[in-house]
C-alpha cells in the first residue's frame, strides 16, 4: 500500500502530464500527443525532422533549401561577424548580403552537424564499472566513452554510409550512455545577416521580455567540397505562420538543463556558484562598457562579447532568483523525498553521498574555477596557450588515457580553432587578462601559492600588458608549427603566453584532479543509482536532462498571463515604429525607414508558444503538424529562464520570429529575392 | 516547567555570556568586566572615555590632547583629502602634513560630535502611538520623535551648560528611545595624513585580512572660534601598546547590525537587497577601474570613490556568505523559536508580521530603491538637486510634519554639504549617472513609466552628459542661492538636474509613501512587539543593535586558529618590506624607503583582538584599563564581517593599529616631533 502510494504521489508530479519535456528521437511520447491532439508524428516525420536539423558550435539550426541553405538566428551568427569584422568595418553593425553565391563568406569556427544515428551503450559502460569503487568508476568511465567514440569513427570510415563524427552522450545524469553519430560539414559560410539595431532591437533591456521585435534571423550555407551541399532533408518554409493554440513542435539542441539534480546541488548553484560568477560577469561588464565609451570605434570592439556577457548576467540573475523561489525548492524537496523514501526501501542514500560530494565542491570551487576553469586567465590568447601546452602533452599519451577534450575525435574541432584566422584586439585581451588576475588574487587571496607565482613582482595590469604585447600566437600559422611540432617544440618556446600556461599547468591539473576524485566521481556515482532509481518508478517517462544533444518537444502557440494581465501571443511590425527612440538598442536602422511606407504594418512579429526550451535552442525550427518551418526559436520571456531547474507551465514561453516577418524583411527591406526563392522553391 | 526550559535554551545562547556586545554607556556590564577580568569600570572612568570619543560623519574618533587634536583613520579623512585634492594634485596619494597650525585644512564636510548626554524618552513615544494602527503609529512616531528634539534643542540654548545638538535615537529595534545629546565642533581640519600607499598597504586584497601591515591613521583638530578647541576630555596614548591576552575597550559608534533582526528580514536581505546591490556595485567597480586605466590622471579622479566600493563591495558579498551559512541561519531560527513560543502564550506573533511585511519589501524593493533611494540617479550633482528640490518643498510645512532628514535639527547638516566647495569631476559624474541611469531601465523594465518619461528620446549616456553639461550645480553659490531662496526660487529654476529632480519628486515621495504604509509601518509596530518580548525574558542583558551611536564593549587581545593554523595576534615591520612587490597595492613609498635602515623593524604593526566592532567602528581608540590609548580599530577580519548578523567568538577579531608603529612613522619617517610631543605630553 506504501509503495503504491509513493508512486501516486510521484505521478502526480510527473513532468509528462503537461506539455513539458525535451525528449530524445527514439523516446518521443507520440502516443500522448496524438491523445491529447489528435495528431500523428510517425517514424518517418521524426526521422525528417532529425535529419533536417542542425547542431552549429552553440546553437541550433536547419536546412531550408536542397542547396545546404540554413536558417539561424543573427545572435548564433554573432561571433563570426565579428570574426568577419576589422576595427573599421564592424559587419555586426551593418549586416552583410552575399550577393551571389561567391560572396558567401566562411565562418571559419562554426561547424555544422546533424544527427544520423544513436546508439545505446549503457550496457557495456555498466559492465566495465561494474564493482570499481567511485573514483576508479569515474576513471574507467571516462576510457570506455573513448573507446566506444573511437571504434565508432573507425567503423564509420570503412562502411558504406560514410564517414561520420561519434560523440558519447550522457543522459539522465548517469542512467543512459549513448553514441550519437553526426554528419559534420565543416565549411560554413555566411550567406546573410541584417544589421545589429533591428536584430537585436530592444538590445539587453529587451532580451527575455515578450512582447518583443527583434528580427533575430541570418542565413548560413553548409558546404562540402567547395560547393553547396546537397540537402534533400530540409524544411519547407510556411511564411503564413501558425494560428494561435495550434500544436506546434521545437527540434534543436538545449544545452543544459538540472531538473534531475538533487537539492544540495541547486544550493549550491544558489550559494556558491552563481553569485560568484554574477559578481565576475558584473564587473567585466563594466569594464567592457567603459571601455566601449572611450570611442565608437572601441565600441564595436567589445560589442560581441558584450551581448554574451550581458544575455549570460540576465539569465544567471534569474536562475539565482528561481532558487530563491520557495515553491521551487519545496516542489524539489518533495521529489526528492519520494523517491528517496522508495530508494531507502532498497538500502540505497546516494542523495546524502552528494550532500557530501558538494560540500567538498564548495571547498575546491574558486581554485578549481580560477586555475582549471580558466576564470583566472580570461584571455583568448592563454586559450591557445593552454590548448597548446596541454594537446602538445596529451597527445604522447594513447588515445584513452588523455583527457576527454583531447582524445582523437575531439582533435578536429581543436585544430579548427587554433588554425582560425580571427581577429583579436589587443586592448581587449590586456582588459580581461588584467581584470582576471586581479580578480583570482582577490578570491584566493594574495598569498595563495599560484598568485604568488604570478604577482609577486607585477601587478595583474603589467603582467597582462606585457604578455600580450609579446606572445605571437595572435597569428594562426605560429599556432599551427606549434600545434604540429608538438611536445618538443612547445617545450621548446619562449612565447610568454606559453611559458605562463606551461608553468601553471601542473596545478590546473592537480586541482582538476582533486575536483574530479572528490566531487565528479562521487556525483557521477550517486547520479547513476538516483537514475536507476527514477526508471524503477517512472521508466522512461521521464526525459533527460539538457545536454546540447538533439531533442524534440511539442506545445502550443499561447501567450500566458503576468500580473493577472492576459500577454497575447502574437507582435505585429507597427509596434516597433511606436518604440523606437532613435538610438540604439532601439533604434531601427535606415534600410528600414527608408522604405517604411511600403511595409505592411500588420505582419506578424513574433509568436509565443508553451514550447519547452533553454539556451542551445536558439535557431531551433518550430514546426507545424506538417513538418513545416512556421517560426525560428530564439529566446524564451523571463519565466523561461528558470526552465534550467523546472517547467513552470503557467509561465514558461518560449519566443520565435514569425516567418511572415522574415519574408516581409527579405523581400522589401533587403530584396534579397533570390534567397526568398530558393526558400520558396526548396 | 516548559518557560523555565525556554528560558533556559534562551541563556544557553545568550551573548553577554561571551566578550561581545555593543553596550550603551547607560548599561555597560561593569559587573561582568569585574567578575571575569578583576578589573573596575568606575562611573568616573566610563565618562571620561565617553566625553574624549567622537563621532565623525561616517567614523570614530579620539581626542588625544587638550589642543583638539584627534586621532582617527586614514579611510575616515579619505573624502577629506579627495576634496583638499585638484586633478592635478591628490593629497591622497601623497599624503599631507601641516608644517604650523595654519597649515591646517579644512575639511568642509567634516563634524564631530562628542555625546554629552541621554534622555530615556521610550515612555512619552510609547504613550503617543497607544492604540493607533500601524501606520498612525508610524507617523506619529516620527513626529513624537521630531518634537522631543526640537523642544530638546530649545531648551539647551537656554540653559547654562551651553548648545548642544539633538537627536533620537532607537534602541532595540524599537524597545527604547532615547535622545541623545551632542556638543559639536563644525571646524575640522586636516592636521597629518601619511600616503595612501603605506595607509592602505595591501588595498583591496588585504582588506579585511590579517596578518596586516596598513598603517591607517591621520590627525585632525577640532577647531572652536577659528581658535584650537579646548579638550580637557581626551585619552593619553601609551605608546607601548597592550600584551597578549590583556583585557581591552573599544568607545566607538558601529554602524548597523541586524542580529535582533527576524529570520525573514535576514531571508529578504540574502535573496533581494544583498544580491542586487552587489550586482550594482562590481559593475560600478568595473567601470571605474577601466576609466582610471586611460591615464593615471584619471585613476586619481576615482581612487576615492573606487576605494569605498570596493571596501562595501568585500562587505556585502561575505554578508551573503554569512546568510548562506547553515549555522548561522539555524541558530536564528532556534532563538526565534524559543522567543516566538513564549510570545505565542500572550497571543502575539509580531514574526509572522514581520515575514508578510517583507513579502511587501521584496515586491516594493526595486523602485523603491532606485526612484527614491538614489540608485537610479548616482551623482553628487543629482542628490545636490534633491536636497534643495526637496527642501524647498519640506521647508515651506511645519517642522513636526517634515520628512525627518529635513527637520530643524537636520538643516544645519545639509547647508554644510550644500555649501562646501569639493571638487565634482564631471567625467565622472557622468559616469556614474550613467550608469545608474541604465540599470534602472535594466532592473524596472523600459516600460516603467519612470523610465519611459526620461529615457524615451534619449539613451542613457546622451541624458547623463546633457545633464552635467548643463547644470550649474556644481558651483556652491549657486546651491547656496537655490537653498536661501527656497520654492520660489527652486521652482523657477531651468537648471536640468533641478527639473528632472522635480519632475520625479512626485514619484519618488509616492514610492517612499507605500513603502512606509506597507513595509516600515509593520515591522517598527512588530519589532517594538517583539523587543518587549525580548526585555520581558532577558531584561538588559541583551546589548542594542548597532546604530551609528555611542558604545563600548570588552575583549582582549588575541588572535585566532584559521583552518587549524593558529594565527598571532600582532605583527611587525619587517614582513612589511618583505611583502612589498614595488607596485600599488603592495607598495612602500619613498619616504620609508630613504629612512630604512633607521627604523626599527621588530616594531609591532597591528593587533587582533577579540572586540565585537562592525563599520563605524573606524578610528575607535583601543582602550587598556587605565583608560589609555592602546591601539587605532581601523578593520576586522573576513569573519568579522559575519558580525552584521552574529558574533563568532571563536573566530570574529578586529584589527587595530599599534601605537608604536605610529610613533616610529611620526618620529622617523614624517619628523612630526611637535605633534608627537602633543600627544605626549598633552
Amino acid at each position: 500500500m506504501r509503495i503504491i502510494l509513493l508512486i501516486m504521489a510521484l505521478f502526480a508530479s510527473l513532468p509528462a502530464l503537461a506539455d513539458e519535456g525535451m525528449w530524445t528521437f527514439d523516446n518521443f511520447p507520440a502516443s500522448t500527443v496524438e491523445k491529447t491532439y489528435a495528431t500523428e508524428v510517425t517514424p518517418a516525420w521524426l526521422d525528417h525532422v532529425r535529419l533536417s536539423t542542425i547542431r552549429l558550435t552553440n546553437c541550433t539550426a536547419s536546412f531550408v533549401s536542397a542547396e545546404g541553405l540554413i536558417l539561424t538566428n543573427h545572435h548564433c551568427v554573432e561571433s563570426c561577424l565579428a570574426e568577419l569584422s576589422s576595427k573599421d568595418d564592424s559587419l555586426l553593425d551593418r549586416g552583410y548580403m552575399a550577393a551571389k553565391q561567391k560572396d558567401e563568406r566562411r565562418c571559419s569556427t562554426q561547424l555544422a552537424d546533424v544527427l544520423v544515428g544513436m546508439d545505446d551503450v549503457t550496457r557495456t559502460v555498466a559492465k566495465s564499472i561494474g564493482g570499481l569503487d567511485d573514483k576508479a568508476a569515474n576513471e574507467t568511465r571516462k576510457k570506455v566513452l573513448t573507446e566506444l567514440e573511437q571504434s565508432c569513427e573507425q567503423a564509420s570510415a570503412k562502411a558504406k554510409s560514410g564517414k561520420v563524427k561519434c560523440q558519447a552522450v550522457t543522459l539522465y545524469d548517469g542512467g543512459q550512455y549513448f553514441i550519437y553519430k553526426y554528419k559534420r560539414y565543416d565549411d560554413v559560410r555566411l550567406v546573410f545577416a541584417p544589421e545589429a539595431d533591428i536584430a537585436a532591437f530592444g538590445g539587453d533591456p529587451d532580451n527575455f521580455q515578450f512582447p518583443r521585435w527583434s528580427l533575430d534571423f541570418s542565413m548560413l550555407r553548409a558546404y562540402e567540397h567547395g560547393k553547396p551541399a546537397k540537402t534533400p532533408n530540409h524544411l519547407r518554409v510556411n511564411f503564413a505562420g501558425p494560428h494561435a493554440d495550434e500544436l506546434v513542435f521545437v527540434a534543436g539542441h538545449p544545452g543544459t538543463t538540472q531538473r534531475l539534480e538533487t537539492r544540495a546541488q541547486l544550493e549550491f548553484e544558489r550559494d556558491v556558484s552563481l553569485p560568484s560568477t554574477l559578481l565576475r560577469t558584473a564587473e567585466l561588464r563594466g569594464r567592457y562598457i567603459q571601455f566601449g565609451r572611450s570611442a565608437p570605434a572601441d565600441e564595436q570592439l567589445v560589442e560581441a562579447p558584450l551581448n554574451s556577457l550581458e544575455n549570460g548576467l540576465k539569465v544567471r540573475r534569474k536562475l539565482l532568483d528561481a532558487l530563491h523561489d520557495d515553491a521551487l525548492m519545496a516542489r524539489k524537496s518533495e521529489d526528492e523525498k519520494a523517491l528517496r523514501a522508495s530508494a531507502q526501501i532498497a538500502g540505497l542514500d546516494p542523495w546524502t553521498e552528494i550532500e557530501k560530494a558538494t560540500a567538498r565542491q564548495r571547498a575546491l570551487h574558486l581554485p578549481h574555477t580560477f586555475i582549471e576553469g580558466g576564470a583566472g586567465f580570461n584571455s583568448i590568447l592563454f586559450r591557445y596557450a593552454r590548448l597548446l601546452v596541454r594537446g602538445a602533452d596529451e597527445k604522447t599519451k594513447p588515445n584513452t588515457a588523455r583527457l576527454r577534450e583531447y582524445t582523437d575525435v575531439a582533435l578536429p574541432r581543436i585544430e579548427q580553432q587554433l588554425y582560425a584566422r580571427v581577429p583579436i584586439y589587443s586592448e581587449v585581451e590586456v582588459l580581461t587578462m588584467s581584470f582576471s588576475l586581479q580578480r583570482m588574487r582577490e578570491w584566493l587571496g594574495p598569498d595563495h601559492p599560484v598568485v604568488r607565482k604570478l604577482l609577486v613582482k607585477e601587478s595583474p595590469d603589467a603582467l597582462a600588458t606585457r604578455l600580450v604585447a609579446e606572445t605571437k600566437l595572435n597569428d594562426p600559422l605560429v599556432r599551427k608549427q606549434l600545434w604540429e611540432g608538438g611536445k618538443s617544440a612547445v617545450d621548446a618556446s619562449r612565447d610568454p603566453m606559453i611559458v605562463l600556461a606551461r608553468s601553471l599547468d601542473g596545478d590546473a591539473r592537480a586541482i582538476r584532479k582533486q575536483f574530479e576524485d572528490e566531487v565528479e566521481a562521487p556525483i557521477s556515482a550517486a547520479s547513476e543509482r538516483i537514475a536507476a532509481e527514477r526508471f524503477k518508478a517512472y521508466g522512461t517517462h521521464v526525459y533527460p536532462d539538457a545536454t546540447f544533444t538533439l531533442r524534440l518537444n511539442y506545445g502550443t502557440i499561447q501567450g500566458w498571463v503576468e500580473n493577472g494581465t492576459p500577454v497575447e501571443p502574437f507582435t505585429y511590425l507597427d509596434r516597433a515604429f511606436e518604440r523606437a527612440t532613435g538610438a540604439s538598442p532601439f533604434k531601427i536602422p535606415d534600410s528600414w525607414m527608408k522604405v517604411k511606407s511600403q511595409l505592411d504594418m500588420r505582419t506578424p512579429f513574433c509568436i509565443s508558444t508553451s514550447s519547452d526550451i533553454v539556451g542551445g535552442n536558439s535557431g531551433s525550427p518550430l514546426i507545424d503538424g506538417e513538418g513545416r518551418v512556421v517560426g525560428l526559436m530564439f529566446d524564451g520571456n523571463i519565466h523561461s529562464i528558470s526552465g534550467d531547474y523546472w517547467f513552470d507551465t503557467a509561465k514558461n514561453r518560449a519566443i520565435a520570429l514569425h516567418p511572415a516577418i522574415i519574408r516581409e524583411a527579405l523581400e522589401k527591406v533587403y530584396g534579397a529575392k533570390s534567397l526568398l526563392a530558393e526558400m520558396t522553391d526548396g
